[in-house]
């Protein structure tokens, strides 16, 4: 069956972009020449480390930091009555608060005082010396419980204008989302299946601790290096933080040892900079990575609660969806992302879903790669694929029945351009991988995932370099290859080699602002960027050479990296190359240069179906899994190897949050794994090479037709898994994560 | 009497440009926080050290660096067999040969092998166990010995195509200047007065030592961070030596400790970047003061013969010069500069200058501020002063006589527009300096000084931050106030606080090629493209306030710091600010930046007459500076306390070069004092307060009337201190330094 016509593949004749050129960042990597966060130094630094509050909850009444002050060797203790309160942005508000408690703490591991010492060993003396009289209250860490009459209260203000009068105060906000009339269309299925899911919070697990190194003056001139996922979000959530001008923080990205989501906020940034001022010395701070568990941001745990109407032959008539995140101890869980994104690979006349935003005592969450999509993803594809399975479907075949198309009216409201979900599902069906044999106690599930992509502000800088090589500069920390995308894109524009292109990530005071690298808007939105620079410069670069030849620019054109006489004057002078007209640059008007600055919308939304093989042992419940084929639009895959590591890396993470990760948190409110034995990410003997398979549905609102493909990849793994392991086990497991006692509970009790 | 008509005081009220706001690196650099070369660390990084030639003049017949490399630590050993020979570019060749000597050690210091080793401790034994085989060969270290017959010959090449056949092959280059007959001329003359001159080297003397940290990987990706005046000639010079693509090399300017034109070149970076390939590790160097002074680059010692034709009531009716400057042991000593600004602040009918660019076993000379004209300026301001007071002129008079002035052909060609000399001798004349009292052996002298100043390449980037504060980026190290500065215009021409504005020197990677911080060419070109730059903002601004307000962009106009409605549409909308403006950026379009590349004309050259007294002691010969005033022409001064420390510093290091400072070589062609203890700069107690007088006589090429403002002033000090010297003791010193022991003995001969 033919695709759409506007899903036809790209046949465009790239000569760089869709090649596998050797990554940029590679040598300095593997050679351990990359400068990570704790990588950078200062003359006459001090060590920064931060008191964090060992109750769950807990009201601060009072701090004394005279024994600390007094000690030899510290320079500055700080605690949040350092910093003015922040009246008017609730937002930035909560963000202080998280840095530095100021009336309670709000989870076990929450900031509560941080000191600057000239050592590791001063410093650490110095925190124990700080008394805290804690008056310890009742907590909560469920989600469900948290919204129960008489749970305890994180924030007696309770939440916005959004929430019913008479909620709990910990339901910080109400979302809704659909259209149609989902009563009505329940009425006409030949089943309405009923379900609820609970997923657990994970974290990002990535590699790098947060670490960052502050420098700052009475003057209110502030240097910053960090690790971070968006150095122009540090800036100006730590300017708002500290009283600065944004302009007078200059920040400096360092090389990104992982982030997936997590390192899109502050933790440790405003601290560093108000020891910095205080102590009036650089302050280095790094996390442990039992601080990294205890009080970064995991993602949300939810509740999800199901109903979807489907007809005998697969047609689902009405589906709708209640929706339960804890964002930890502050509003803001991503139960926004997860009521829009819950439906939107389905092209439904009658759908709806209704969010609740809600507090627990937990470390505020932060984003988690497609943040707050996989959670819903998991209740909407699991119960599908048990529709589907009650009716005898084929799952591809119902999926595809439903599949929103070019033109659908997707559940949260906009109306899809060409799309790639029917290429992904109709890919996977005619995939070996779908028909291959299975044996005893083994099982397939599918899966389909859904991410919006952004776009955000969005600066790029290229320079010709006087002979003739080019250097980009953009704003977005590397995450997942942007760099080699850039270089590429720059060098497909210009039509020179890779090679001769090497990008770079500016600091806040060299490049005008970038939004954080997330949302899988980078190779859409800075692509889009390096792309009209390339543009600007082409464009000059034809005026210089117009000029040598003494005709107008307009009778210039640019090819194969020359500038060639056009028009009437084709032909009349030999093309000048990009290096003969940056060797000349000097004498025709000076460096040549394009830039380009813009917000822009067209990210393309994105799409993939999973398709993963699991054994279930029956005696111990360990799933194993045994083969996994990731099917994705990604647009144009710039670089294919960079691609079919998203699609890699985001399985490889749903694949632990469904089986193994989760935090665990005693009675006491006290996380109790917070490190790398006990909490359990998936290692590579545990994991088959994951396959892929890259669409190309091109973008239109991008020159090349790229969409983002960091996020999708990690929304199917866990209904795709949870539907595999039902297929061969028998058991349809509703909460995560699917650990072998929890599934061997499930046999047990089938 | 009026100046000029041109020649006004510009009276246009500027808001910020011209006072005196805080410096933005001063908490830095007094709180020891600014990170100059040698505070830039990498994990995993190496010591690196060099080995320095012990003989002034050897062929190198070989190395053996076997048992270094066998050394536990040792990492990396580099000679010039490391470097491919420079084919095509006999400039580079030379920078490579000085940086590591191929063929012979020309001079005591020469670079003859690295080392890059985990210590300094191992790095010092492994230099230790270097073997080399020295043929040592005859050496000359004099400027006039070099050229006699016979002497040694350190290129057997000899010079280019300028140098007359049968001329001895140390000089390498010939230039000449001038118009007019001056024979014909000088027999116009009541006396013809012939005169021969001589300057000794003297160093920069900037505080901090070069040094910088390197990195580089198989691929072909370099990193360098080092203290320099040019990061961008670091790249293009490094990369032509390592044959990498200059876009492939990024290089970072770290904060500088003094420059003064000793920082225009590379000393350490190339071997730094072997030694980084070779080892695969990141190479940090920093040379010690005696490297610096052994082996980096002191400016030319010389030797001048002058005849001018002076009719009794002051009328200079013919003057040339031969200059004979030796550049150390490669061709490019400054003698063209110095053939062509020896006349320049005089309106000569006929004048010639003859320029030999001559070889000596000194290390290879490099800028110091205003390169080769102190030299001329000492000369020809002699013998103006001594032929007028022959005729019991007022030497002021005399130069107001002939002075150059708006009109005037220059003697090295250009047609001046308008200048400033006439108004500082104006000024000197009136000013009470002029007839203070003065007692025995005491003495005053005035002379007359001139730049060129230039342009060249130059890019500047002005990003609008969210909160509408404001970051410049420019691509010049900042040796003497360039950020306060560019601020200033870029606040000025915003109309906005200062303190709303940070500027940052960004890396090579960040901005486009930039010209070295030299030529006084800074404020003038990079304050002109900052200028621009921030109109091409406003522009910007109006369009979104335009696109708010529904009207035309041409119907706003920018004034105070805010869009208006402007023509028809006037006073229809409130204005918008452009913190209003930036607040909204991201829903108009994106972030505001405003960009200019440029290699701009019209530098404005630049004028100064200075007036010193000073005390003889009869008995020492010691020379005692007592007052000092300098009369100079900023066009414009953007931040005066800058300008007036630019006035004082240029006195102050040609005080040194008039009394004191001396590269002295031994007979065996050893530099005899390589330390501060004997190489004598003068200290603060040294030292009057030195007066200054700013005067502005806009230059036509530059919006704020700005002219380069650094070199001028260390031209005048050479000859206003002899002549000052021959008032206070009859004795006419025409040897360079004044020290003690040679006034003394001119005071005995006498």
């Amino acid at each position: 069956m033919a695709l759409d016509s506007k899903q036809v593949l790209d046949t465009r004749e790239f000569k760089v972009v869709g090649t596998r050129v050797l990554r940029p960042d590679g040598v300095d990597k593997v050679t351990g020449k990359a400068r990570f966060g704790a990588d950078i130094t200062a003359p006459g630094m001090l060590v920064g480390l931060v008191l964090r509050s060992p109750h769950a909850h807990a009201r601060i009444k009072s701090i004394d930091t005279s024994a600390a002050e007094a000690m030899d060797g510290v320079h500055a203790v700080v605690t949040a009555a350092d910093f003015a309160p922040i009246e008017d942005d609730d937002f930035t508000a909560d963000v202080l608060d998280n840095c530095m408690a100021r009336d309670k703490a709000l989870y076990d591991g929450h900031a509560v005082a941080a000191v600057a010492a000239s050592s590791n060993h001063i410093a650490k003396k110095a925190l124990k010396a700080i008394k805290i009289d804690y008056e310890v209250l009742d907590h909560v860490t469920d989600v469900d419980e948290a919204i129960k009459p008489g749970a305890p209260i994180l924030h007696e203000g309770g939440g916005n204008e959004s929430v019913p009068e008479g909620s709990s105060k910990n339901i910080m906000a109400r979302y809704e989302f659909g259209h149609g009339d989902v009563e009505a269309g329940l009425k006409n299925a030949d089943r309405v299946l009923e379900r609820s899911y609970k997923t657990e919070a994970t974290h990002q697990g990535y590699i790098e601790p947060h670490a960052c190194l502050a420098q700052m003056g009475p003057d209110g001139q502030a240097d910053l290096w960090c690790c971070t996922q968006g150095h122009y979000m540090v800036r100006n959530t730590c300017a708002a933080i500290l009283g600065l001008d944004q302009g007078q923080l200059r920040v400096t990205a360092s090389e990104i040892g992982g982030g997936f989501g997590g390192k899109t906020t502050v933790f440790l940034e405003p601290v560093a900079l108000m020891l910095a001022k205080k102590s009036s010395r650089p302050v280095k701070m790094v996390m442990t990575r039992s601080e990294v568990l205890r009080a970064t941001g995991p993602t949300a745990s939810s509740s999800v609660d199901i109903r979807i109407g489907m007809t005998k032959d697969g047609q689902i008539t009405a589906a709708s969806a209640e929706l339960r995140y804890q964002g930890g101890a502050y509003a803001g869980s991503p139960v926004e992302f997860g009521s829009m994104s819950a439906f939107a690979p389905y092209d439904l006349e009658n759908v709806q879903t209704i969010g609740w935003d809600i507090v627990t005592n937990r470390p505020k969450q932060a984003a988690y790669r497609a943040p707050g999509a996989p959670m819903a993803a998991f209740a909407v594809e699991s119960a599908i694929d048990e529709l589907a399975k009650g009716f005898d479907l084929d799952p591809l075949e119902v999926r595809l029945k439903n599949a929103a198309r070019e033109g659908t009216v997707a559940s949260y409201g906009p109306t899809y351009p060409a799309i790639g979900l029917e290429a992904t599902l109709r890919t996977a069906k005619d995939h070996p991988h779908w028909t291959a044999p299975l044996g005893e106690n083994q099982g397939r599930g599918v899966a389909c995932g859904f991410w919006f992509n952004f776009g955000g502000d969005t600066c790029v800088s290229l320079n010709i370099t006087p002979d003739g090589t080019v250097t980009v500069s953009e704003g977005n920390p590397d995450i997942g290859g942007s760099r080699a995308s850039m270089s590429m894109m720059a060098a497909e524009e210009l039509g020179i080699p890779y090679e001769k292109v090497r990008t770079i990530v500016a600091d806040t005071g060299s490049l005008g602002q970038n939004e954080v690298t997330d949302g899988s808007r980078v190779t859409f939105a800075v692509g889009l960027a390096t792309i009209e620079a390339a543009r600007a410069a082409k464009r000059e670069m034809c005026k210089r050479a117009a000029m040598v030849w003494g005709i107008e620019p307009e009778a210039v054109e640019w090819k194969d990296g020359a500038a060639h006489p056009a028009g009437p004057n084709a032909g009349t002078h030999p093309p000048m190359s990009l290096a003969e007209i940056a060797e000349i640059a000097s004498n025709t008007g000076g460096p040549i240069a394009g830039h380009h600055e813009a917000n822009p919308e067209g990210a393309g939304v994105s799409f993939a179906t999973h398709m993963v093989d699991t054994e279930v042992d029956p005696d111990t419940g360990a799933v194993k899994i045994l083969r996994y084929t990731v099917f994705q639009d990604a647009g144009k895959a710039v670089h294919p190897d960079y691609v079919e590591g998203q699609f890699q890396g985001g399985a490889v993470q749903g694949i632990g949050w469904a089986l193994n990760e989760e935090y665990i948190y005693g009675e006491d409110g006290i996380l109790q794994n917070a490190g790398f034995l006990d909490y359990r990410i998936p290692v590579a003997s545990d994991l088959p090479m994951i396959d892929t398979v890259i669409l190309e549905i091109p973008n239109p609102g991008h020159p090349y037709g790229v969409r983002g493909v960091g996020e999708t990849s990690i929304v199917p793994p866990l209904a795709a898994i949870a539907n595999s392991v039902s297929a061969a086990s028998g058991v349809r497991m509703q909460d995560l994560p699917m650990s072998p006692p929890k599934v061997l509970k499930a046999i047990q009790d089938q």
